[in-house]
């Protein structure tokens, strides 16, 4: 829908995963509609959609610019979240329930199924011809939302999971074995990749990276494994939660059987894979030592571990959701891309909902190795400037002694 | 032993698992040698008695200042690290090493069993007439030695504790649920503990705590989650991986079978504990959304979140040794004790080897509260000052929206 100028009231709601920056895009919004005029009242609604069909909305103009920027700073949903994918009679609920509020300006900040839902609203209220100008804000730790080189909340999860493989690498270094730490990411393993920013000196882990974006194979995942330990005398692997075999099936799936209102299989809150793949490696290969660590929601709600760059770009993502949608008066999401040259640099987009709606994207063939169990240099340099400095780690040049 | 004083070499070594400020001891230790004349050479023995043992020693005093520093900062054991017992054949072969090398410091850092290796060396070579200044220095996540207030490496593991319940309350907040997180602590609860020290808000997580202390009950437990989430809408637990029923048969070891050269069953590296008390949840109390995260070894190796107090304690136990063994002549350990007075503060004080080794503490009755499902105002209160500053947390005030 797009038209003439619309004035009244807005709405914003958090969906999905909660991320590290989400609530970066929440204040960046907020703070951006107190500058226009044609914004009203600026309601919150609590848990996605949930919170407008049971009519539980907050007033966000009575909190305090102070207390905005105190919860940007802080993790996870600050107006709660939801996984509810809305019924056509959802749909009309949630119109009554808009036109009862006076609101004119819808956003909602998610991901895929995010913008699906924000998608079917922006379709239902074409139907019903109510006026309302709908928007996308981006989240996603995943980094898997068509459109955008990268999602906001993805460069502190990078960070965390980076710093995590940093700190693991050390720790198998020092007490040496098999380690296995299994990383969140459904479809697309960009959050897994990421664990390669964690390599600094050559023998540094992780050593082994496997992604949903190839075929997983138990055979072969315990011929890698051996080979890296047979070299070092130890092995880190990361790997992503999605992984699948050669039919796409997720190896999780067989052993996790919980789905959720889109459909997904629940793959975190379990550490059966982890402790699946540590059992085959240790009757695959004889290997006596071997561990798996399952990072879970650690991922992506632990505080004062953000990406200074994600941070900004979450913040600038709402306040640009806002802004197109109040000066344009278009609906869409919000793109994030990545300007050509040397220097980092972004700038942000409008695009069409179902642009980035329900589809995902996945890691791009260049940032894989051959053999699939590993990325490459170009995906080093695309995350970098997105998670930011890391950790700087020391290490004892360790000069040989001899008996006096 | 002691007696007059010694001038030789000096070996130093790390023992046990890694923590975070494990080597800012080493560093201590190493800055402090560099001081005193009567120390000669500085081995670094890599992987504890197992570098003495094949003779892969380094030597320290080839490592810069800057190097050292660099390394302080790292986590995870720059030496390499062992989880061995000596038998008697391997302290007969330590001595020949050791003699041989002109070494008359020897420093072990590590926990309990640790410090029982130092002991039994200190004994042998007693037997064996060879004259040794045999010291432990302090470290363990587990905060488990006796003789001392607490230990460097558990100050900044609780930090990271307190740091991923904060965000795991936010987290569990936002998508309600029972969320189960797993933490190390394999006899004593002082690390699971700290997660209170994650509670802002009266409603924040997590709700119940279970130490290894108290006898568990799953039935318990169930009516535990059941009363808390009929109250908030969710539970957040904080359940120590040490967890054992009234008989003092670890919960988890009913699901691992691995035991190190210690006799100890292997608890981390698994999430076999969170899924199954995940699962008995969901079967006792028909909560549908439950789920578990077991940190695993995160809490002790993740680099960029050290407490400033434990890094300056680990420090000063590791230097403190190296004085104490030097100017003093004699043997043991350095303890940490705790002045009484409103501030905090410390002083290191040697004790001997038999005092720490083997045995270890557990948390005091005054930390825990009278259900067994929970910590105490004095628990928070002792490890307040250790942990040091933790996130501000921002929260909406929420003031509820009606329809214009």
């Amino acid at each position: 829908m797009s038209g003439k100028r619309s004035k009244g009231n807005m709405l914003i709601a958090q969906s999905g995963g909660p991320s590290m920056v989400i609530n970066q895009s929440l204040t960046g919004a907020v703070l951006e509609a107190k500058k226009h005029d044609a914004v009203g009242k600026i309601y919150g609604s609590l848990h996605g959609i949930k919170g407008i069909l049971e009519e539980n909305l907050i007033n966000l103009r009575r909190e305090t610019n102070a207390a905005l920027e105190a919860v940007a700073r802080t993790p996870s949903s600050a107006l709660g979240t939801v996984r509810k994918k809305p019924t056509s009679d959802d749909c009309r609920r949630i119109f009554e329930v808009l036109r009862g509020y006076g609101v004119r300006y819808f956003f909602y900040i998610g991901g895929n199924d995010s913008a699906e839902t924000a998608h079917i609203i922006n379709e239902e209220a074409g139907r019903a011809d109510y006026e309302l100008r709908c928007f996308h804000i981006p989240k996603t730790i995943d980094n898997d939302l068509r459109e955008n080189d990268h999602t906001p909340g993805f460069g502190s999860a990078a960070k965390f999971v980076a710093c995590a493989l940093m700190g693991d690498n050390l720790d198998n270094r020092a007490l040496p074995g098999v380690k296995i730490d299994v990383i969140m990411g459904r479809h697309a393993g960009f959050l897994t990749a990421a664990s390669a920013l964690a390599r600094i000196y050559p023998d540094d882990g992780p050593h082994l990276i496997y992604l949903p974006e190839r075929a997983f194979s138990l055979t072969r995942f315990a011929r890698d494994v051996k080979a890296v330990y047979k070299r070092y005398g130890r092995c880190l692997v990361a790997v992503s939660e999605g992984v699948a075999d050669g039919k796409g099936v997720p190896i999780a799936s067989k052993f996790i059987k919980e789905v959720d209102a889109h459909g997904n299989v629940q793959l975190s809150g379990s550490g059966a894979l982890g402790d699946m793949l540590a059992a085959q490696i240790k009757s695959r290969t004889g290997i006596s030592r071997v561990r798996a660590d399952t990072f879970g929601y650690l991922q992506r709600s632990f505080p004062c571990l953000v990406s200074d760059v994600d941070a900004r770009e979450a913040r600038q993502a709402g306040a640009a959701a806002v802004r197109t949608a109040v000066t344009k008066n278009i609906d869409g999401s919000i793109a994030i891309r990545r300007r050509r040259g040397r220097n980092y640099s972004v700038y942000f987009e409008p695009v069409p909902l179902r642009k980035v709606a329900r589809d995902t994207r996945e890691m791009p063939a260049k940032f894989i190795n051959r053999e699939g169990n590993d990325v490459t240099q170009a995906f080093i340099d695309y995350a970098r400037p997105i998670v930011g400095p890391l950790p700087r780690i020391g290490r004892l040049k360790g000069a040989p002694a001899s008996r006096t």
